[in-house]
């Protein structure tokens, strides 16, 4: 059934205050579908379908609808129900959902938990934003060394599996160091009174409360695990971070960085919940820094004031294609630094095997767009041999070293301790931009005695 | 230990012929760690390390040696060693490695791998690129309905449980039609003559053989869910793609968004593995495309020949910097558009809410960036105050209309069906600089009535 049918089926449902029907139609859906279902309800009808929605579900819907149906909810439901459904959300949504809160609803939200839980929330909420701290869960499944299969078993059947456990089972000494992991699969299949502690695997990988998410999203992807135990800096296990809220790193990190590559200051908000003060605020910083470089591009071009006015005003026409060819070259070359860096897939070490390659690009592509100069000027532009025998090999030369600046850059950046990133197209674009008017202008003084 | 160390110690040990420590070492590390290792072995070391490597994770550990090292083992082993690597290996690895091999070297491997895999393995190598079917592995767990919790507990204690299969039970009807999912964990908990029909989940989320890696990736995201059933058109199982796998989907997807970006040919390969003239070739197509649209830039230029020769030369110095503001204005909004139809974030029904937003932000910045150029022109540049205010008036303009150009062309590219990714910086740049010359020399014109 299309998305648009099973919507207006459940209006219509909802219209004829059939509720019974409408819980029972829910249950057939997905808790993903239900939230986006609920996203254009008003107030007073989310309330209600949040109140015909089953119990058992309900958290789990909460949790994937929007932060403005949140906060709407939660200013209509009383105390309590806002403490049942804090206790029912796994921690790290929990965390999440607070984040985005005023500080007054968050407050409010914090009183009405369950003491046990607000504890653990205020601890969660003092990591450092985006540190595996911030976005770790504490759905796991711990056992002391000593453990046999049998009790370890038996305490599973007790407390029973949460969806955010994965199966994984981790192993801590008595100070609650971790000394290793142990796949279910595993257990399931060995003999009753054998010890976890034969059976684990001793070398687990794991990550530090304070590592950046990237390193996080790093790591996991580098060991192809499902879910990476995080410990504090003594080594104690204090959290498990899965694939899932990994995936959703890597889109922010992603993210971050093909803004950071349009000269955008990164933002976590969606484009359409941010107001347009905000988004210039985001644009702003980096377009005066360019316009000010910009300067000395004109800076250059006055100078050869009597060049332009004497020469053909081919010599001017061409700036623009010049600028534009010199601009897209370089940011192909850093686009694909910042991107092998990005992925550990280009190493600083490898700068020298770089430079060389792209000296021999830069050679195949100048000589592409040399000779294709070359017939445009004199073709189009009618001009005479020599002025297009300028306008190409400037533009030859601009190639070469577009390239060389576009690949260095991001190189240079991530040596300092920068993030590759801003060193994009927009920077390299008007680093280019003066450095082919150059070229340009002095090879023009040179071949044509102007 | 620091991964140096660690690699100077397992060369110690292997110069000095102590195979036997080397395995004990080789075991306490993670076997994406001991790929590494073997990374800068030569021919005949590569064989003896992996000769050395215990059994049971030599497969594990030649799933992520690079192509070149799987290429010159498979080179110097027998057959039978090839077949008992491929047979050991996961489906959907074996078929990855496949298609980065040399057709040569192909045939010689499928000849060696076991009937019933090799059936298998031809099967997968001929699903689309980059779809569902290519991806995916068919080590998971099936049951037909009807099966109660006790059955399906013996099998899986006879079959044993794979890495790859992630706890998901997948339920089938008589016609291997996929009904229904089922968490190991429910399934553990339940008791033991409980049908798995009354335990599954009857509404699983599931994807298309044919369908492309970028939706799978979508609907996993969108679901959170840890591994996802694929189905042929017919709705029976025939797969399960697990989130490490979908991880790699996504930042290919991401790669191939950013090169596109860039004016670039999107390539599969890493930088430092392509030669210069594949580079070459990924960079030209754009570049000479872009060249050709330039040519619409320099006639109008060649248009204004007697405005520009009579003017003051600020006129021509300005240029460059239009065309960066012009250009880096729209890269912004263009940016923003692509990563949110990426991410799901915009629908093509918001484009009039979006035209309105970015209208008011160019309004902003067209303000900041105005008053800017204004106080530049008179100081840096020296000009009349009338010459300052055609040059940041123009500026103006352009600001506003790269900003409406730049967040409708992705929307418009999405529209008829092409990849939102290619509206990025270069085409919009070029675009603009035309639109903000026109502006321009209009502009001044009828200002400085020239």
């Amino acid at each position: 059934m299309e998305w648009e049918a099973i919507e207006a089926r459940l209006n219509a449902l909802l219209e004829a205050g059939r509720h019974g029907e409408m819980r029972g139609a829910m249950m057939m859906l997905n808790v993903v579908d239900i939230a986006q279902y609920m996203e254009k309800l008003d107030k007073e009808k989310l309330l209600l379908v949040f109140r015909i929605l089953p119990k058992d579900i309900s958290s789990d819907v909460f949790t994937y609808m929007s932060p403005e149906q949140k906060q709407l909810l939660i200013e209509s439901i009383g105390d309590q129900e806002i403490s049942t459904l804090i206790d029912n959300m796994f921690l790290d949504d929990a965390v999440d959902f607070l984040e985005e809160l005023p500080a007054g609803v968050v407050r409010r939200v914090l009183q009405s938990a369950p003491v046990e839980k607000r504890n653990l929330i205020n601890q969660f909420l003092r990591y450092p934003e985006n540190s595996a701290g911030s976005i770790m869960t504490i759905e796991y499944l711990e056992f002391h060394t000593g453990t046999t299969v049998e009790k370890a078993m038996e305490i599973i059947r007790k407390v029973g599996l949460d969806k955010e456990t994965i199966y994984t089972l981790y192993i801590i000494d008595e100070a609650r160091r971790l000394v290793g992991t142990l796949a279910l699969r595993k257990m399931i299949l060995a003999p009753q009174d054998a010890l976890l502690d034969d059976l684990m695997n001793k070398n687990p990988v794991s990550v530090c409360t304070t590592d950046d998410q990237e390193k996080v999203a790093d790591t996991v992807r580098r060991y192809d695990v499902m879910a990476i135990p995080v410990v504090d800096k003594e080594n104690r296990l204090v959290g498990i971070i899965t694939a899932d809220d990994v995936m959703d790193v890597i889109e922010d990190e992603n993210t971050e960085d093909i803004e950071k590559m349009a000269a955008l200051t990164p933002s976590e908000d969606e484009y359409l919940r941010t107001s347009p003060f905000r988004l210039f605020l985001n644009r702003i910083p980096w377009l005066l820094l360019l316009a000010v470089v910009a300067i000395f591009t004109g800076m250059i071009i006055e100078n050869y004031e009597g060049l332009l006015k004497n020469a053909s005003v081919v010599l001017t026409a061409c700036i623009p294609m010049l600028m534009d060819a010199g601009g897209n070259c370089g940011a192909q070359a850093s686009t694909l630094m910042i991107r092998g860096l990005a992925l550990g897939e280009i190493q600083l070490r490898d700068i020298f095997k770089i430079l060389w390659k792209e000296f021999r690009v830069g050679l195949l592509v100048g000589l592409a767009l040399f000779l294709f100069t070359l017939a445009r000027v004199l073709v189009v532009n009618q001009a005479s041999f020599l002025v297009a025998l300028v306008v190409a090999s400037s533009l030859y030369l601009t190639v070469i070293i577009a390239k060389l600046i576009g690949c260095s850059l991001p190189l240079l950046a991530k040596r300092v301790g920068l993030d590759p990133a801003l060193m994009a197209s927009p920077l390299i674009t008007t680093l280019v931009d003066a450095t082919s008017l150059m070229i340009y202008f002095n090879i023009a003084t040179l071949v044509l005695r102007l």
